[in-house]
């Protein structure tokens, strides 16, 4: 068995890598760390783990020995605190918060609005999609696993610019359900509010631009310019990303399906779709790909994941799985709810 | 004109009120309070009021002169501190917060929680569904507004209560919008947790039930018992309420539509419907009731309000109307969005 | 009093006509069509309107006398045989079909798949946003209502393209409410397959693409080329329209306020907003626009209407208002449910 | 491996089944039919598990041989003709189309409208709630698989009734979720109909009652009289059930406690609440089941389920573990979604 941990257990995303490590045949989790609720039974702050875990929260994850990996799930700024130590004692390290995404400082700073601490080990940090680095992963001690928007988006416009078709800039309008926002009470978040809305924010300011403009600039030519708009739409789980490419050279329809089913031939994780649902991959680790055209030379391609799992957790735990020499698909090998 | 104001204008309700008044030929709206926002425009809590009012909060109501009629919208237990002062200045008040719906102090404390302060003023208190009390409302200078669950429930069972027909123990099974939980952000109403579930709470415990057991009371020869359960559901406003109703003799659909169709005849707020709907009330004062047997000796009938209309703030303007000798319907003569 | 009929009255966008016009206070709905329900009464269809009208469904409204305006909502390709003898006959006519908003015959072709069969009254129809084309909706017989995401999309990007500041190229990512869908039952509406997801359809073909296209190019100095994808979101009235629009100049977020709030200085029906919402315009004919800014270049404008009201059967009510000389707010002068 | 052919492969049970079986380790799904799409893929109904499942629809499980155990999930009526033979020719069978569940063929007929066509094999079917009557269901050849609303007033309700400590007559209150209506597009899923609103229906006429007067009749000491409201609400999966027991002797809340812990101690699927969720038992077979009282004789007990997994296809699969000899937990021992 391979020990995990999950530092900052009682959120959204370290409640769902609770779910979902139930199933994996070799991951075991022996420890959740919650700084508000140390000594109390994970299954009070996550009911519907009931039965499936004994766990209770301790306060720091030293407090626990022998974890081979450790998925860090606190807010940013304090993982760059707690990675150092974990690395240092030989754990291998799933960043879930941010602070290893960028590796440009300056553009951590500026996003970010703080400085970064742990410069000494950011240049070893993987940025974690699978389907684009595995090789890099593969051989990680630290991997920074996606933002949600990022995730969604840069799959689905990979294949462009991967292929240098796609013109620098390009419009990201993505839509998310409730659940991305996390566990904080907000006024956004608040159901009078929000339930029957489209609600915009964070217009052309929001923390995922710069990690999709670095990570499609590392497989593409040229330099990518992201605007992305997100908006908060009345479900819980799922992101809708509908990105607008501008193509260098004409394409049609078919052109299209076989770039992106040639692109991603054989990725359990990767659906083409002419239909992209969200319901299909809710629950699930997978991402469904769609695409239209607007004349011949504007690409509308739209991507659909659940948020909290190939958006956070289940991307994690593909990152871990290939990190700790796993089938990359171990524990997550299952559809989308459906209906 | 009569000058109305509204203690606790930066809640939901009253919000709807001044929605509501807008439209009012008579009332004017001239003060809102706000102890948390004083000086702040009333548009910067309401946006949707944005080039209809331009009045700024006032940190107390002593501030404006000249008020006939004020609504007092505050949490209760701070109404009954300042409904006194306001009756002795000569204003006619419609109280929104529960202080003056029950008249027995002692199910007050029960309920509440709290010692009733203002005995002196409670006796006089009408408890305002004008379809009952129609005549006391009329005569008052203090009308105690029913709260959203039991004006629901109240208007939906009044027929089979009033002709004797009801056994005295009832079941209300009661749903509402999330609307009903007021602007405070909770975990009940934080969009994941709530968004795609039916949420029962206060299970036999709700303070809507003891004002129900009185209302009935007042009309029916026996002495009511409610069962309340209510449900938080997934939608933003309005209230289904499925009354359990044992009769003490048997009646048929034809004998419930008669004994409905009788009863609230000429009512315009009233709708008697084989399929009470949610959309068809909401954004009105509408109510609408309908009903089913099981067997020959247990009435189902159930009612459709939107809780911030019929259950709160219209109903109150209603009562106002009644108050200052205006039509009953002034203002509120219009039908929901059906769709 | 004006007498104004409907034809195509049993339809989401003709019950939304009669309940907005109960409170009319010169027009009177004398007459509403249906071929599938002649003879059965109004209410029937729109059970939300009981006793506000007693009205049956007539076969056609030639059955009727002394129309002064008729609302065409049928479908596209009906009204174009009809509204020709309803002119003949001296009505006005404000249609909602479709068949009047696009001025040349071959862009009606290519979109609607259709010939258009009444080219002689085409030139005269005006395309019917008041805010735009006050003057010559005022003297028209036949107003074109436009599309909801049309209306929409022009109104939140009138002000750049009418001061010369937008690129020609725009793209539109539109999200509606499912009642644009209309009363059809179809796969996509079926609460199951909607009611937790975010669809992309008709991606760069839906149909009010050309008269966004033709209306913005007529206040515009260039030919604007629109790139629209619709989206169905999980809830039932409203649109948030996300529009990117390159700039020719560099402009920051107070140019834009200022530009904003000149071009629709004094406009009842239209709220500069920094947060534009759907609830707070729900129910009313209220378009709410916000803006941000990705940069120096690239605007990011975002209107929200509700799609039955000011996106059909509201704008239509204020174009009739303006065509009988009316006050051009007449009946539609009140906030959205804001809650 | 046992070969599990699916008779009504194309609805949301049939695919639900498909779906849940992509993870059982010994059940394999090699045959589904579909009168409608013979030939077709099944992805092509059920896209989600796409990448999982290469089978086509075959128009008649007759053409599919050596298959051990068969679902069946046709409407009813149709079922009774097709059982027969596979049993004949010696599969298992688990139905779930609703033939099977009342041993009283006059009970069926008055509450389905059509004579029973199957009575030989009638009495052997076992009625399929595990945690009630697992060792005959261990034995059958045939398990009628219960209905979504039966199995979560049932579990809700046994405890109280196997100690003999209700009333005979109870009020199940039911809200579900709009996958309970199936694929077939009604005026009651679409959403802008149902999609803001809670909509009763079949008041008292449902036909899950005299299947839940029967199983509770078989437990209990008397002769239950189940009134059922079922409504629909705004979201896709879920039933929650609220019922109201008059007790016999006082009870509180810690004797409920007690009694359904005790009931239902080692029960995998059952998960005792004082808060139950749908979101807690969302895509999973488990039962969550609170419990409440309202003065000391009546307890209102509520339960929440998945009405697509224990409500229909997760309960079948373990109805068919427990006829085949497997573990009964096989395929299904995950948590639900939680968020």
């Amino acid at each position: 068995m391979i020990n995990v941990g999950i530092i900052g257990g009682s959120g959204y995303t370290g409640g769902e890598l609770a779910r979902l490590l139930v199933n994996h045949p070799i991951m075991s989790v022996e420890a959740m760390t919650s700084r508000r609720h140390p000594g109390v039974k994970v299954v009070k702050e996550h009911p519907f783990l009931e039965g499936f875990t004994d766990l209770r929260f301790v306060e720091t994850i030293e407090q626990v020995d022998d974890l081979d990996l450790i998925f860090v799930a606190t807010p940013y700024g304090a993982s760059m605190d707690i990675t150092p130590k974990l690395l240092d004692q030989g754990a291998k390290v799933v960043d879930l918060s941010g602070d290893y995404r960028l590796q440009d400082v300056r553009t951590y700073h500026k996003w970010y609005g703080i400085e970064h601490r742990d410069q000494s080990h950011l240049p070893q940090a993987v940025y974690g999609i699978p389907e684009l680095f595995r090789d890099r992963i593969a051989g990680a001690d630290l991997v920074a696993n996606p933002g949600c928007y990022a995730t969604c988006a840069i799959l689905t416009m990979a294949p462009l610019f991967a292929k240098g078709l796609a013109d620098n800039e390009v419009i990201v309008d993505a839509k998310s359900g409730t659940s991305g926002a996390g566990m904080k009470l907000t006024e956004m978040t608040h159901h009078p509010y929000c339930g029957s809305s489209v609600i915009p924010y964070k217009i052309g300011s929001h923390r995922h631009t710069p990690e999709m403009e670095m990570a499609l600039g590392m497989i593409a030519e040229n330099d990518p310019r992201i605007v992305l708009t997100p908006h908060l739409v009345p479900l819980i789980r799922g992101i809708v990303s509908t990105c607008y490419v501008r193509l260098k050279e004409p394409m049609d329809l078919e052109d299209m399906f076989s770039l992106y089913t040639d692109f991603y031939d054989g990725e359990r994780f990767i659906r083409v779709s002419r239909n992209p649902s969200m319901r299909s991959v809710s629950g699930s680790n997978l991402c469904e790909i769609g695409y239209g055209m607007s004349g011949d030379d504007m690409a509308i391609v739209i991507g659909a994941i659940d948020n909290l799992v190939k958006g956070a957790s289940g991307q994690a735990i593909q990152n871990a799985n290939l990190m700790c020499g796993l089938e990359e698909t171990m524990g997550l090998n299952f559809p989308g709810l459906g209906v």
